[in-house]
């Protein structure tokens, strides 16, 4: 049966794993697809580099434009990342009716809807299970596996970075800065970690997991995201004590009024499967109404983990190219002709559980004052923890995790505790999750 | 675009469940599958209860043969269970050029070389992501997203009821036989519960995903069996002291000589994520090159989980069935041309480590005499724990850890330790895998 030929834009971490795997499993591989699988080009801006990896291979060019326009290449696998170049290069490669492979959740975050358009009416793949979760078949559990399922909610741990930071701040009781160098040290942290602990690189692909779940747009601009770096160890601390961990999630969640969309530290129950997903692992935890609660764990990251999800893309393409367009798997999942207008709604309208902790002045009358307010929201209280002061202190820490409660509801509360001569400086705020 | 009928093959529980998520879920599923999923008809020998459940949405038939010779019916979905009649119905069907769905792992663990072979054949699609690990879809995962990788080993929880026994044998410290009736009262365990309780069911799953992971036949006649009725809550304890906890795993690797398939209650660190599953919930740890370690975890039994694998299968061959029939994802995960013929191991020769438990006489010298003969046989110990011998006793138990070595060599030692004068009765040896 004729290989199907492929084309590698960018050798870096993913290029190489990927260009390094297919041909170590090449026999495993070609027994599973069918037929060989052919790397025929890569396009690398450092050709030295490429030639070094691909060892005479296939032919190394430094510009991707001769890839992409590559005629005898059938699937173009973008591994360049970013947005613009990236971009322009997918979208010339649907043009030329090539299928595209691609693991850059950036760019699917943001310019998905014109690339998934632009792939349905040039009758292409675009496949991309490698933009979230990296080697856990997520997209194909969403996609293919729970198709007979109404999804309720999922949960992520999809960012490996800030796990190994919460991990290591939980495990060694340090503050986020120490962790920080140390996982840059490691290698867990980028030396610009921006993309990773404010929360972007989660919602990137919160956004898409968003998008195949429930049937709608990707809409990036929509999620709310919150990183780590405001999250101090005390919290964790506290947290641990009332039976909680604090992972960074994304979560995505339907609604009545609309889908919830949103990344930000949160309170997980300590015995859930998920809360004890540590270091860089990531997991991802889906609420079907058929299946219920189901786990998907594995490395998010890192050349052969990632690479082994753009193998399962270019094998599912060598696989079912063959099939008539209109019945190809569809891109998010649904059929175009099926995805809805569904909002996202705002974080002030997001419903969830809260964890409160405030420095109160200790002295009778404090901790009434503070529930009345709760209770005149309509906020109900779930747990409480006191800590007594040291000696020689005036002010005690006060927790209080919430019941559900709208977002909007729960900083009208936080504001007037706030304005309370008895509570000194702010409220911390940290949202809860029990994920039953 | 024109639906795909459907005929179901029994409506029990996976059955029902099969045609109410099928009603429920109508919406989301036709605009995933790009075309609807129509139950034309359904065959059960209890036509009353059936007409009841489908409530005149289709035609009921007591006689199977009605359905699987039905003209218009594209798929047959097989949920009777057993052996005989469901292989007949199956092989009819395919004879007749029909797709079909099943969620019988005994029949495909017996009888799936003849039905792949008989639908290869006849170019027929027969999908069963039902009959491993209920609504995971490990299957796919095995047989798609990891289509990169080669497998080194695969450990499972796919038995919810020896997993629920267990779970409460440890939680509550009580015994086998008390549980097992706790189990059944709790609808967690059958009223004849001997295919769970000795392993039979999880070997039939462990058997199928072998040989999907491995690219060999089916064999379940070569699988090792051991279940759960002779496992003493002391050991569980035992276990415990030393950091393990005991599940009943299926578990198949790849060995140099061979592949290893085996059903066994197993000591695994309980400090790992699939140590942490409990009550009835399944689990499957895939350990391959690319990936590393990955998890997938959710409901492996009950009637809309099932329904959900199912359903799956449905959607997948309504989306894919107009793909060239040399181009479809293979049965066994691996072309027929790219099956091998590698040998399933006898138990004797499986490695593997161990937890020995055994009844000494508290005398000097006994503890060199045991370790003497695991010297000798190059067997090398991990951990020991002895108790001390209540007051007025005389024995004391033992518990040893070992390394790994051959099982054949483990019960050589087994039998010169239990020839000791020092050892009072027999060893209990439970296998241990550290899973890592």
């Amino acid at each position: 049966m004729k290989p199907v030929k492929v084309g590698i834009l960018g050798l870096g971490t993913v290029g190489s794993g990927t260009f390094n795997v297919l041909k170590r499993n090449q026999k495993e591989i070609r027994g599973r697809a069918g037929r060989g699988i052919e790397v025929v080009m890569v396009a690398d801006r450092n050709v030295e580099m490429a030639r070094k990896i691909v060892n005479g291979d296939c032919e190394v060019v430094s510009d991707g434009n001769l890839l992409v326009n590559h005629p005898d290449i059938d699937i173009v696998v973008e591994l360049i990342g970013g947005y613009d170049v990236a971009r322009d290069f997918v979208l010339k490669a649907i043009a030329n009716g090539k299928h595209v492979v691609t693991a850059n959740k950036a760019l699917l975050a943001l310019h998905g809807n014109e690339i998934f358009e632009a792939a349905q009416n040039r009758k292409v793949i675009v496949a991309f299970e490698a933009a979230v979760a990296g080697g856990i078949p997520i997209i194909k559990a969403l996609r293919e596996g729970l198709t007979a399922n109404r999804i309720e909610w999922i949960a992520g741990i999809i960012n490996g970075t800030t796990n190994f930071i919460l991990s290591e701040m939980r495990e060694k009781g340090l503050d986020f800065d120490t962790v920080l160098k140390e996982a840059q040290e490691l290698g867990y942290a980028e030396s610009d970690p921006t993309f990773d602990i404010e929360g972007f690189d989660a919602a990137h692909k919160a956004t898409i997991m968003s998008a195949i779940a429930f049937g709608v747009p990707v809409q990036f601009d929509r999620a709310y995201v919150e990183g780590i770096t405001k999250l101090e160890a005390i919290d964790i601390k506290y947290a641990e004590q009332l039976g909680y961990r604090i992972k960074l999630l994304g979560i995505t969640k339907r609604m009545e009024n609309g889908i919830e969309l949103r990344v930000h530290p949160t309170l997980i129950p300590a015995k859930r499967l998920i809360a004890n997903v540590e270091g860089a692992m990531n997991a991802v935890l889906v609420n079907s109404d058929a299946v219920g609660a189901s786990l998907y764990y594995g490395k998010g990251a890192g050349s052969e983990p990632t690479a082994s999800a753009v193998i399962a893309d270019l094998v599912d393409i060598a696989r079912l190219e063959s099939v008539d367009p209109e019945h190809r798997v569809p891109h998010l999942a649904f059929q175009p002709d099926a995805l809805t207008n569904t909002p996202i709604l705002p974080m002030s309208e997001v419903t969830t559980s809260y964890y409160l902790r405030m420095q109160v002045k200790d002295q009778p009358g404090v901790l009434a004052d503070i529930t009345r307010i709760l209770a005149d929201l309509q906020i109900s209280i779930d747990a409480f923890l006191q800590k007594e002061p040291l000696e020689g202190e005036t002010l005690v820490d006060i927790i209080i995790l919430t019941h559900m409660t709208q977002e909007k509801n729960m900083d009208a509360a936080i504001e007037k505790v706030e304005n309370l001569p008895t509570v000194m400086g702010k409220v911390t705020k940290i949202r809860l999750e029990e994920l039953m």
